[in-house]
């Protein structure tokens, strides 16, 4: 499937170490209890973040809960965003959907954020999420930022 | 606008009571630092939940975070389901949309659940939330869950 | 379930009449093959469209089309929208999100738009699609338009 | 992005060909005013559809309809999945999302489907809509179809 260029830079605004950085100290709700997040690739097309095993993330039956998905999925989208334009205050959600395909394996879960559109009121990505030792697919998410003036 | 009538009986098959029961005892981590949810009302038409004010899901600027009202949602079509055919283990989501429309004030939401569809192999919900102290829509939401054969 | 005002106004900026003649010279393509929509209200909180049977939208074993009950969904926003702004050129839809419950019968189907948020960038409804000789529900979609500056 | 192999097959269930026959004979709907789809290509991850420009499909500006684009996604699902299942009678849409992103040129219309899941029960499909001659997105839809007993 052919890779369509959002960006017509090569590089994006912030790079991933500043994307971890502003992570860690202005979404501090997101290490309430222990790091729960990795940056571990911002791009100009997407980037990739890790999902820490938590015990507060699993459901009986050892699987990873729905809502621990979707608050992934939505800071993929979120920080692939701030690393495409920058930390924009107040960027929101607009819309999330989702579809869980299968139940994930115990342990970290990997989202690959796509940009599907970065306009300049709406940004939309896909995220895939996986099982950080599995290529199989666990959910998928399309999800819509609002973006402020800036 | 017209309420369908989706069970022919006039009675759910768990009480208030009991789900709420069901929520404390089999779902222990909606109440992982204290008490999440009340299940305000089950009713054979949907039902109506509440979310406690919770230092984790506040996000700068004193607004509720995205992946709280996501989680509230889908608790929300849970529990309704969960009371209109019983505590059917393994009943799973497979699909949620979620329109973000207002912010929501600080305080304790409310999200009522509405019965779209109650089939045989798969339930659809649309959950309205709100502040607590507001009538004015926070989010929208259509969950889908799959259920088991029981 | 309570019903949020969602406009301050009594009154729809364009009156039913005016949307019925504003979708018959604006919109030919909606009777490309003869009258396939009739606008039955318009008000400020949402609006009803009545999709008439047409040979075009038959699947096999009589039902209704996928695809006609999407474009109904999504006529229908369009026109509430269009009554409560006034015929603002170039309102485009970025999301639509649609469950199908039930199989229609034959015969006309009959949406119920509701406005979940009128703002001043983007505009969400709730579109419920039955059969116009039921109560059962047969598809609940959720759409949402962006609106250019006016 | 890994693609993710869902079927341990090295081969469709039905060939292009075959689908297309299919389309042609089983679904005349979708040539109701002269050929309407034409099938590029099924595989065992998804398949190629093209919708061919039609006067019908045009809206004011030149650009092709919502509706249509909403057509193309679910009729581009529906042939993948009976390309790797077979012609199974009554396989219903039960959710289709969809974000429209770029206003497309006119012209032809090619859509890119991916199996996300395919159960026993339920099969997800990603569908990304491009005009012909271009890379650029002008949609990207998530379709869910309800397998029956077969």
């Amino acid at each position: 499937m052919q890779v369509t260029t959002v960006n017509s830079n090569d590089r994006t605004v912030m790079t991933t170490e500043e994307v971890t950085a502003f992570l860690d100290n202005d979404f501090p709700e997101a290490s309430y209890h222990g790091k729960t997040y990795e940056v571990l690739e911002i791009t100009t097309q997407g980037g990739k973040i890790r999902l820490f095993e938590h015990e507060r993330h699993i459901r009986p039956g050892g699987t990873i809960s729905g809502p621990a998905m979707m608050a992934l999925a939505d800071v993929t989208a979120y920080l692939v965003l701030m690393g495409n334009i920058g930390p924009v205050a107040l960027a929101v959600t607009t819309n999330l959907n989702i579809n869980f395909v299968r139940k994930p394996e115990p342990g970290d879960l990997i989202a690959e954020g796509e940009i599907i559109k970065l306009g300049r009121t709406l940004a939309v990505f896909d995220v895939r999420i996986r099982s950080a030792n599995s290529d199989a697919l666990v959910a998928q998410a399309s999800v819509t930022y609002a973006i402020p003036k800036h």
